[in-house]
């Protein structure tokens, strides 16, 4: 995949790498795996990091990650967020321009960005450009995406310690459920995908495990249904925990929270997280339908999703190091532009393969849940999803339960 | 401490335990530590474990603990929540003359109550009774509340945990926010205790790391100064993270989330968790004081941070056990009644003892933080807390920073 080095001038020069979009808990991961790779390689002269993406171009902030030590290095590898800042801006053609220029004027050669499919779009616009003006600029996205909608990869950097976080918080609530039962809601990020959402059954402690129900934004979300379901789940087992996506959608298309919020964020999509409007609203219909004496309480999982710190998926940690070292090696290999897409190996035993893939394949686009990890109701997870998601998330803590049976009344068995 | 064990038959005979109102992480410790000493005293002839605490007994469901494996024991003691099921009931002198009397006829000798102030309460009532019919019962509480509102101990079981994920919550908020910068507020659980909030502070990541404003149930809430000091904090660092209790009241005493919910728990005490409307609500205030522009957020903890799986002080887990391991202790060597009291011993070391306390001394009040703990404007806490809270919550993740300087505009720097 990589191709040989050549001894070429166009090679040689300075690197700069930026973070975008929201933090998750192994992106400074990628960026310590892009900064050590280049270590390796004589081209890259320098490798300066911008401070909040693109946004520290424009107004030329940088940090020269060329001086940090290995040890700082490491050390900032295993906090969660973007040590660089990040930045929601997704610029334009005319920004992209100026952006460009400064490149050009700063002499720079190599352009790394880690983000989702927007920050995938802005390197492609960049490629571009300097294509057009026969500028020898690699531009490479290193993916990274808690809500794991990037399309081509199997799964995306930052998804795998969420989901552990995720199912963690599960695999406690339905513990605590047990304890005092009731109907608990937990509302889980994910704006068009529901991957995140879906990890909560990964917390399952066993058969009568929550969560019971799986609300995702890939089918549209009845209001009656889901209270018929609650109160299904409910009258078997005397409790039930639900996962709702913050992005569940009606069968119009237009997210349930959007009439609750009006907000909107500054890439001018509805704010969905950062408020408990959602969890709210649902438990109140509940109460409303199914009466007063039910404990129905609601919780909004929130920015811990992606930062909490001390949680995080070994594995997911690794492979965000490896898909940060590998789009450099692309880039230092020669080649002009790409993504790195993580493609599992077919077998039993989990590996993946560091794949190089062009930008507009991911730019743009995102994906959805497929079809075969949702079950026919639209209101839980299957087990091939389970089967996906497991190696991703890691190892998660276990729940154990007393073994005997309940004694039941007659004092003479305890007398 | 512990009397000699006399050869009294009235020391011979059945053990029940219980557990009671809101779980945590380590109430199974304090189960199996209870557990575990039992079978060391023979005149402890059965443990049993009543289901959902004194409503177990009400319904005569029970589970045979002595027949439980070591092994089993120590898988359940590391599983959050509790094992044999929590009850918010509180009963009335009614309700513990018929807890008494099943006792009474299953020929009871021991009963152990794993919870707060209320399940003190609870032990008390059933002391009293047993004494004024001269029955043999040995009543004893054992220590657990997140909220750390019990009184003599230095600190009760289930804080330490709690507060280590609360810390662990807010160093990666506040990690996330130095990515995205902006308003971001927490609302954290403490009906009237400010302890678990206050412990907010021990994730903070350096001199400018937040929480930068603490609000506790201790110090009477205004919105006009919360503003003020948010707009200070943001016009200085250009973000703000802000911790606040669930339970903070306005001048009247009046909690300010009460007219916001409005809903009762099975305590008659107002609904303060399981909603994100306090949150919501100083969310929108504001945005409607300072502007638009800002970006605000609000998540609310929940219960994640009392049952959260896999994040653990270790503290807190062996001081749960040893406290759950001291009551059987003291019962078994004759005291009549009593709760265990963790009293910190005086030097730099941190060494607690195992004290036994009347019951009287920690039913029905609660304490509140100390004055000592809390800063002059109310709104942080004091380095005295800090000592006080850091060896509870244990070891936290670290968080790092790059080091360098940053490179400010001048392409000639990197060319």
């Amino acid at each position: 995949m990589v191709r040989k080095i050549k001894n070429d001038k166009s090679l040689v020069g300075t690197a700069i790498i930026g973070q975008s979009g929201g933090p998750t808990m192994v992106i400074n991961q990628s960026l310590v795996g892009a900064v050590l790779e280049a270590r390796k390689h004589r081209q890259i002269t320098r490798f300066y990091g911008a401070y909040h993406g693109v946004q520290g171009i424009l107004e030329r902030e940088f940090i020269d990650l060329g001086a940090e030590s290995v040890r700082t290095l490491e050390a900032v590898a295993q906090t969660p967020a973007a040590a660089l800042g990040s930045v929601r801006l997704k610029p334009g053609e005319a920004e992209c321009k100026r952006i460009f220029e400064i490149m050009r004027e700063l002499d720079v050669r190599y352009f790394f960005y880690i983000g989702g499919n927007d920050s995938a779009e802005t390197a492609e616009i960049l490629h571009r450009m300097a294509g057009a003006e026969r500028y020898p600029l690699h531009v490479f996205h290193i993916p990274k995406t808690i809500d794991n909608d990037l399309r081509v990869t199997d799964h995306c950097p930052g998804y795998g310690s969420a989901a552990k976080f995720v199912a963690q918080a599960f695999m406690g609530d339905d513990l605590d459920n047990r304890s005092l039962p009731g109907v608990k809601i937990n509302v889980v990020m994910g704006r068009h995908a529901g991957f995140l959402t879906a990890a909560s059954a990964l917390g399952r402690t066993g058969p009568d495990g929550g969560p019971h129900l799986i609300y995702l934004p890939e089918r549209p979300f009845s209001l009656d249904q889901f209270v018929k379901d609650v109160k299904k789940v409910h009258d078997r087992l005397g409790r039930c925990i639900v996962a709702v996506s913050e992005g569940i959608e009606d069968v119009y298309g237009e997210p349930i929270s959007k009439r609750l919020i009006g907000g909107v964020d500054a890439f001018g999509n509805a704010q969905l997280s950062g408020t408990g409007a959602l969890g709210d609203f649902l438990a109140k219909t509940l109460t409303a339908e199914l009466g007063k004496k039910l404990r129905v309480r609601a919780d909004t999982l929130g920015y811990m999703q992606r930062s909490f710190a001390g949680v995080v998926s070994e594995t997911d940690a690794a492979e965000a190091r490896a898909a940060g070292a590998a789009a450099v090696r692309l880039a230092a290999g020669g080649a002009s532009s790409g993504t790195v897409s993580l493609i599992r190996a077919k077998g039993p035993k989990y590996k993946i393969d560091y794949v190089h893939t062009a930008l507009v394949k991911v730019a743009r686009v995102t994906r959805d849940m497929p079809p075969a990890f949702i079950n026919r109701a639209g209101n839980d997870v299957t087990e091939k999803f389970l089967e996906y998601a497991r190696p991703l998330a890691g190892k998660l803590p276990s729940a154990s339960f007393l073994k005997g049976d309940k004694i039941l009344g007659d004092p003479k068995l305890i007398g």
